[in-house]
């Protein structure tokens, strides 16, 4: 018996009743039906958000998203600082090149974190820096940054905040005004715990000043015709509905399980994960881990692509490889999605066996009981 | 999150792509689909129970397909023995009386299987007795008979050997030619991975010249009508078609992954259940422990109502409690249906929580890695 388990820091696993309610038949979007729809979706959004901004919906990807905050928070005469600390940071500044956007990169080494100290004196070094864009979590070096001390110093400085929130939200502590942040993206095929194929931003009231100040170099990518549209609970462009339809599903259990609890289930999990690291004589790469992924660093004696091959091949679990500098050194287990205690137990179960078929000295065992002793002290509070 | 995952042994859990067939559109069932479904069920379930005889399918549960078993091979001057190990045996017995069935019960004590001897000796004591009826797997017990051994006496006495193979087939060895039985019975949601709703017997040349040698109190569970459809590869009475659709997925997983390997498999969870069941300081209860499902002893200290609320409520997991006198003592873990190793560590990682939970001495870790070492050893292999 081989069961598919993912557990890919993206595309993760889908609720069943999502799925099944996606399944059901197209309904035209141009409908009363549609627009009653949004207008829950909305303010299921703001929740997971801890916003009363905002928070547009787009179909495309979290790039989709992340793109349309940045070249609208980024109109001519302003200038960005951008945190590079991994895979997904680099993408950003690619944005900033391709449409003329000034800008300065800040970089960090991968598996750190950007503290508000570290903004603080890139903004002291350059005055015209009046936009900070941050990856919250760094899913390709599995590190967090203090978006809520950043935020504190962007505010003091009136600067704008963009945050890619794409493995955060839903998963990390996110509070979206509570923290001062301009524009907050995620993407549904992460903790959202929904297919690919929506990208969403919230926008606050000074960022959307900032938008409507330029001119936005986009049509699909404009968010003022987002905003237009939202105002009577609609789209500008033909939407993915059965996408938004599972959505409604997929916030109705955020909210119903309460967005703490399930910020402290996945830190316990990544917790129980890190113990299970160490245990089995690995070690967690992160300096500033996240708890939406973590990034296991693996000894030279093991073959990477092949441990990967044999855990997925042969224990049906699909765990990520590294990306860029790390590709073959690194694995990662994400904490996101339709994904419990028992699934990562399961990874690290299939990892403990495929590590012994490698000839890595580990204990059948020594992985999981880490684990579980996490499991049975969250268990005892 | 809390997943829903099945232990109970029936119903279980059934593959994505069994679910996703009987889905599918409802078809009428006097066609020539239905009829090519059927014969290619047929071919496939002769794989499962290891037989060139017939099978007959009933829309019913496995008690309809035992029910047809045993009146028709009971007719009016034959004797039965029927060895009595549990509460399923107990129903043969009871059907045995509401067909004035001539039988004489073989007590045998919970926990322990019937062996060749238990027969030998029976057959030497009432001469008249020319039927056999004995529970291969007795689920309420979880305790397994030695069915080769037994079919090697009936066999030498020319008596028909009646085997209910309701938890059995499909996850024990179950080879109906090679050991001679004359009539296996078993249900859809065992083994099979199905829904409830599918009885299946498969009868042997004796047993059918028997069934034809008198007369059958029954006309739904008169198996006669069902071996005359099933030469044009149809069947009497309206069929759940949705079942059998399903049912052709499920028997060409069985045939793809290999009889053997299924029972190999099985046998390893089964054998990594009971080492954790004694690590975390529970005792298995059977003394002849069946492969299909494991009961653990628990001790006074533990409220198995409780455990079970908990089970279920906090972590998702569904197993079952005792029967008869066994109730509030036993709790018994499934090793069938779609069901794998990640799925019996998990069961095993919730159960020591819920242990902990209820003040029972148990190192967090210790079923986990008693179980892990068994599937390490079974890896090394």
């Amino acid at each position: 018996m081989k069961k598919t388990r993912i557990l890919t820091p993206g595309p993760v696993m889908v609720p069943e009743d999502v799925l099944l309610e996606m399944a059901r038949p197209i309904e035209h979007h141009r409908t009363a039906w549609f627009r009653d729809l949004f207008k829950q979706n909305h303010q299921l959004l703001q929740y997971l958000f801890q916003t009363k901004s905002q928070v547009i919906t787009i179909t495309g990807s979290g790039t989709a998203a992340a793109e349309a905050a940045i070249v609208g928070c980024c109109p001519e005469g302003h200038k960005a600082l951008v945190v590079v600390n991994g895979k997904f940071a680099e993408r950003w500044t690619k944005v900033c090149e391709k449409f003329n956007i000034d800008h300065t990169d800040l970089p960090i080494e991968w598996g750190h974190g950007a503290t508000a100290a570290d903004i603080t004196k890139a903004l002291d070094a350059d005055p015209k820096i009046d936009t900070v864009i941050c990856v919250h979590s760094e899913t390709s070096a599995a590190a967090v940054s203090d978006i809520e001390g950043i935020g504190k110093v962007t505010r003091d400085r009136g600067a704008i905040l963009i945050v890619d929130g794409i493995t955060s939200v839903g998963v990390l502590p996110v509070k979206m005004d509570d923290w001062g942040v301009d524009a907050y993206i995620t993407g549904s095929q992460k903790a959202m715990m929904l297919p690919p194929g929506l990208g969403f931003v919230a926008i606050s009231e000074r960022a959307w000043e900032r938008i409507d100040s330029g001119k936005t170099p986009a049509l699909y990518n404009d968010l003022k015709a987002y905003r237009k549209s939202l105002e009577n609970w609609d789209v500008p462009y033909t939407p993915a509905v059965t996408l938004i339809r599972g959505l409604l599903v997929a916030l109705k259990g955020f909210k119903e399980r309460g967005i703490e609890n399930i910020w402290h289930e996945a830190s316990t999990m990544a917790k129980a994960t890190r113990a299970a690291t160490e245990a089995m004589g690995l070690k967690v790469f992160a300096k500033d881990p996240a708890d939406s992924v973590t990034a296991m660093l693996l000894p030279d004696t093991i073959d990477e692509g092949a441990l990967r091959k044999t855990m997925r091949a042969q224990h049906g679990f699909q765990i990520a490889g590294g990306q860029g500098h790390l590709k073959g050194k690194i694995i990662r287990f994400s904490h996101m999605g339709y994904l419990d205690s028992f699934d990562i137990l399961g990874a690290i179960a299939a990892l403990e066996l495929t590590l012994i078929g490698q000839g890595h000295k580990v204990e059948p065992g020594a992985g999981l009981t880490a684990a579980q002793k996490v499991f049975a002290e969250a268990a005892a509070k």
